[in-house]
Order: structure tokens, then sequence, then C-alpha cells
């Protein structure tokens, strides 16, 4: 595998060959893909991805894969011009990524697991599992079922109904654990090290991770081979948001695109921010908390990532916000009313984290900025009870239609 | 506008000028777009189509717009090839088009809807409608919401509450209309003459139904340019089984594709089985019927398009049956656990048919096959309840793992 050279220690720099593994032996620190960027170089372009197929593996260049067998539908989703939701901030040039209608199961988690799988297959595993907030159970339960594998998905028994049926129809082993997703995942990492399976965010996290640089690849692509000026991300583990920057980083280093990186704005639930806290206070280090918000999908309470993405952060003279449930769920509904898009609570977190920046004046009118919306709506219905407008009921009839719904 | 020449009578021929109109006035009969295929000839070519827009607007040659302004990221959803189903059913060439991933509100409406509310803007109405069984409703009230245009949306009371929020949440007016979608539908036309609004499936209806034929164009487009031998599609009104056809027709007619048409396999719900029950006796008409079936987004018990659609069937030596509410749910699940694709009802109803049809020896294992998936399951979630395996609930400890799940 010419393009991938090896793992490596993010934290000591040791060197480990291309395997089923995620911790340094040594210093405990997270792996992750190193790559033969001269030789990349020599073998992509532009015109070579623009004839590729019409999902995230148009980038398989830039991939730790060489034979995809999973998820061959999943990615390149639609960059929306968000022309009312920028004209009522004020801005120009702001962009929606739309995630809500990845395939197959409608989150950026198909992403991931699209590689995570694939390359799990090319390793010879037979099994499938993970620790989830839910959409990561949905997307390896559906990627499980249609590579014929075996499948374990364990998430915290709290979870909403949706996410859950949402799983079970795909008929895995759903594991369903008394405690927090930091709880499932503590579990979930001492069987990972007993049982011989693929567990997508942990055994086989440093080839899953990297399926979110096609968040960036993407929207370069779609901005006409242009980096924006300003990404706007939610934050859970911290890995999507540290794995976007290095996606953008990737495509200046192939010379696929010029110019600035973007500043990397970030999003947090306030009822679980552990990142947030670190990058105000200056801490190089997480505090787990508690997670206690309605944005379950993003509550990791003790993120792998969050070191990274507070250094992300800075170094991207980005920043890093919160936002209450009652503003995630006013996001999600200016969201829908002015683009009809039905995001999730996740979305919600990203899309008021956004309004805030713009009224903190932290972005400026004709910047190009980029939201990522993670999910679809349609998974956490339940936070929008008695928030929304109630259908009128009439009877099949005319007079009552003029009477009770135009008034009169 | 050079491709489209008139809208015309599907039964007495007569022709109209390209209006918002839907009725013919001499005959009641529908009207229909017709184009100028010798013009569209010159303009289009599978060169220009590959290079246009990811999404339904790269067949723009063949719609009834001039200027897409709505609904620019619908369509060109992923056609799957199903090798497991494949497998399970014993056909060598099963694909399923699967608009459970449309954007932005996950059915095959997006595309419909899309067509419709462009040709509305170019109309010069200010206000989109529709009378709905949900997935309609759904997208008319997110793409209005997009298009700045004030929106109603009159449901039966009855409906889903996952597809009610669904619209709710892009705040359209919601009427919630106590009755079956017939008596929606039939106040529905009572008010399209009376207000002055876009009603996309009434007064736009011409223009709106155009949007089907997609679905064929991108399955001829993403099985390389070629017809597939086999269809098998739901009925509910009957409009898009008639338009998936013309589509097909459309384009062997403009010289894009080569070889015979497709037999059209038809599906619908036991419980509102209007068409199927004309297709059997013979009869060129249809008897309307009360709709009781979980398969509500297919539930018109007076299909509009009924009687084209018992012709097409005719016509492409093709055949028409039903599945038992329980058939519908074995559907889903059969589809979920070895595709990896979540559909409602409508999509479960496709599957069950799909199945029978290879059951009876009407399709050759050999043959091309496209089973069109037209919504999502997230929408008709409770239908499954009580109907999928339950989680196995443990506390955070792998001694219970192993007790609980691995079983010892």
């Amino acid at each position: 595998m010419a393009k991938v050279k090896a793992l490596k220690c993010k934290e000591c720099g040791a060197e480990y060959p291309v395997e089923p593994i995620h911790v340094c032996e040594f210093c405990f620190g997270p792996l992750e893909i190193v790559y033969d960027y001269d030789e990349i170089k020599k073998n992509i372009s532009r015109e070579k991805i623009e004839k590729g197929p019409k999902s995230l593996w148009r980038y398989i260049d830039l991939l730790p894969v060489e034979n995809p067998t999973v998820g061959l539908s999943a990615g390149f989703t639609p960059l929306v011009k968000a022309e009312n939701l920028g004209k009522l901030l004020g801005l120009n040039n702001l962009y929606i990524k739309d995630d809500s209608v990845n395939h197959p199961t409608l989150s950026f988690k198909d992403r991931v697991v699209a590689v995570a799988l694939s390359k799990a297959k090319e390793f010879g595993f037979d099994t499938a599992a993970c620790a989830s907030t839910g959409n990561l159970a949905n997307s390896v339960a559906a990627h499980a079922a249609s590579a014929g594998m075996k499948c374990y998905v364990f998430i915290p028994a709290n979870l909403e109904t949706n996410k859950i049926i949402g799983s079970l129809v795909f008929n895995p082993v759903v594991v369903a654990v008394d405690g927090n997703y930091d709880d499932v995942n503590r579990l979930s990492s001492e069987i990972a090290n007993e049982f011989g399976w693929a567990f997508v965010n942990i055994n086989v996290r440093p080839f899953y991770s990297e399926g979110s640089k096609t968040l960036a690849f993407e929207v370069a692509e779609q901005l006409g081979w242009k980096i924006p000026n300003v990404v706007v991300a939610p934050l859970a583990s911290g890995s999507l948001y540290t794995k976007i920057w290095k996606g953008f980083n990737e495509l200046r280093e192939v010379g696929l695109v010029e110019g600035d990186l973007p500043r990397m704005l970030g999003a947090q639930a306030e009822g679980c921010s552990p990142i947030y806290q670190a990058f105000k206070e200056g801490r190089d280090f997480i505090k787990p908390v508690k997670p206690n918000t309605i944005a379950k999908s993003i509550a990791i309470g003790n993120p792998a990532d969050g070191p990274y993405a507070v250094k992300v952060a800075k170094e991207s003279k980005g920043d890093i916000q919160i936002a209450t449930d009652e503003e995630i769920i006013e996001g999600i509904k200016l969201l829908a009313k002015t683009e009809g898009i039905f995001t999730e609570t996740a979305g919600g977190t990203t899309i008021a984290v956004l309004k805030k920046y713009v009224e903190m004046g932290m972005i400026d009118k004709d910047e190009v900025v980029v939201a990522y919306i993670t999910g679809n709506g349609y998974k956490t219905m339940e936070v929008l009870e008695g928030k929304l407008e109630k259908p009128i009921h009439i009877k099949p009839s005319l007079a009552e239609f003029k009477s009770k719904v135009i008034g009169g």
C-alpha cells in the first residue's frame, strides 16, 4: 500500500505497521495514519476526482483503503447555498454541508463506517461492532448487514427511541448499557481487547476517523476547489472537527487547492462541553464531565480527541462556543424554516453557535462560511414535542376551511 | 419555451397553452405536457447530462422548467446493486433505486416538488399547497420554506406522528382533515379552484408529475445508459408508475438509449388496491375503495392516474400485485437486513411484491431488475413496534456482557 506508510503515535511519534491497532504501546497515545504525500501527488488530480464515483470514494487516494467494498454510496452529499439563513444572519456566502441525507443512514457516520468496514474486510474481520450515541450504531448496523458481517452495537440504554429502532431494523445484536456514552465506551474497550471484532471506533479507529476528512474534500471541490474562510462544526469526541482540518491541510499538501486554511469554529452543547471548557481555560487536557443535554449524539463527557480539537481551534485561529438546549431547538427550527433542511440536535447546536458567532462579530459578512449539518431531524423528533405550531383540525368542508384556517 | 409545445388532454387530445391548469374543459380529462422531441434531440446528449449538476436537473432538457430555482439538490440518488437480496431471491442483477435519501425530505416527492415549485415560481405564484399522505406534505413544506413561499399542506388527521412533525418543523400551515386522503383531495380541489395557490398535485399537476420521469432517466444513466428488463414500483395515484414508463420511452425517443422497454411490475397494499383490482378484472376504469392499510403513503382509494397505470401494465407486458400488511413489514425487514437500507411501508410493499413475482416465476434470474424504494423508514417507524428483536439490557460490566449477551 504505497500511499499509506505506517501508523504513528500522535504523542511520542512511535511508528507501527498498518494493522487494526489504535493505541501506542509505549505512551498510550492514539495512532494516526501516515501517508506518502509525494506518492499521492503523482496519482491525484482534480480531473481524476471529478470523474470518480458519486460518493466519498472519489477521494480514495487520500483514504487508507485499497479496495472499497462497504458503503459504496456514502458521502458526496449536497452543499447548499443558504440564501435565506444567510440573509437573516447577514452573511452573503453561507453554505450548509448537508449530511442529513447521507446514504444509507442519514448522518456523517456513514462516511467513517464506509471506510472502517471496508478496511475491516481487508483485514479479514467477520464481525463489526461499535460504542455509539445512536447515529454510529445505525450506520454500523446497516453497513454490516450489506457487508454480510455479524454485528454488535453498544448504546446507552436511555437513547432516543427512533435511533434504537433505526439500529434494530438491520438485525444486529443491540446491547443497551445502563449508563452514559462514556460508560458504554469503557465497556466496549474491554470487550474489544478480548474479542476479535472490528470495533470501528476503538481498534479500527485510526482508519475509521479518516473518513471524516471527506467532509473537507467534498466542500473544497463543491466550492470550485476553494477552501472556505470559516468552518462551523459540532464537537463530540473531537474527531470530526480535527479531521475536517486535516482534510483541508492535505488538499493543500497534495496541490489540489491553494490559499489560506479556514478558521475552525466549534459547537458543543452547554450540558456537555468539556472541549469548550478546556479551550476557554487554556488547558491542553480535558476534564471529563457528566453529560446532561438533549443533544445526545454529541454528549461525550470524556472526548478521545478533545486535546487535539483544542489544538486545532488555536492553530486555525478558531474558537469553540456552546448552546443551551433551548438554543439548540431554536437552531433546528431556524434551519428548517429558512432552508427547508431538518436536522437533529447536533445540527441545531451548530446553527445556534453559528448565530452566536455572527452576533459576536466573529464572522465577516463576505466570508465564505460552511456549517456542517451532520445528522437528520427524524432521529431526534422527541425534542420538538410541544415546540412547534399545531395542525389545524377541520372537517372536510370548504366552509370550515374558510372559517377555521383562513379566518373570517 | 421551445422544448415544451403545449398541454394536451390525455383523453380527447384538446391542446392548451402552457399554464397552471390540469383538467380539460371539454371532457374533464387530465392534461399532459407535450414536448418537441426533435428540438430536444438537437440539444441533449449523454456527455452534456454527465457534466450536469449532481441532481435531477441534469435532465432539464426533458423537464417542463426553464429556470430551476427550487429543489436544486433533489434527485440523482444512489442505484445500489443488491447482491445479498439478489442472492436470497435468486436474482443475479437486482438493483435498488434508493430515494430514501432524497434531498431534502427523504422520498421521491422531492423530485416532483422541485419541478412543481420551480414551475410555480416561473408562473409567479407566492403560495405553495398540496393534498398529501405525508411525504408530499414534508417535501412541499421544506421546499416552500427554502423558496420563500407561503405554504398550506392538507393531510388526513390520522397520519403517522413522525410525518406530521416532519412537516410542522418547516412552519407551514398544516391542515389536518377528518377523513382519508381522498376526502383531503376533494377538499383541496375545491380550495384550489378558489384561491390563487400553486397546489402542486392539483393545478400544477401536469408539471409536478413530470418530475417522476427522472427516476427512469437516472436508472438508465446509472446502468451505463441501458434500460432494465424489469421495473418494480409502488402504485398510489398511479402517477409515479406511469411516469417511469414515460421516462424510458422518452430516452429512446431522443436517442439516448436503445433496446427494449421494461416490463412494468406494480405493487399495491392489499388494504388499498383499486388499480390491482381493475387490472385483474380487465377493467379500464377504477372502482374507488376505502383504504385500510398500514401503507398510508400509498393509500389512495380513488387514484387519479389509475386507468393510465392499468394501460401501462398491459402495454409493457407487466403486471400488478398486492401485499398484505404483514408482508409489507416483512418486506421492510428483509431489505434492511440484506442491504442495510431502511424504507417505509411503500418500500416494504415493493419488496414484498418483488419477492412474490420471483416466487411466481415471473422474473428470469439473469434479467436486470430495478426495484424503486420511494421513501425512508424513519417516517413510518410505528409499524415496526413489537416486530423487531429487543435490545439486550446490561450493566456496564464485562462479566454481565459475557453472561447475558455471549451466553454462558
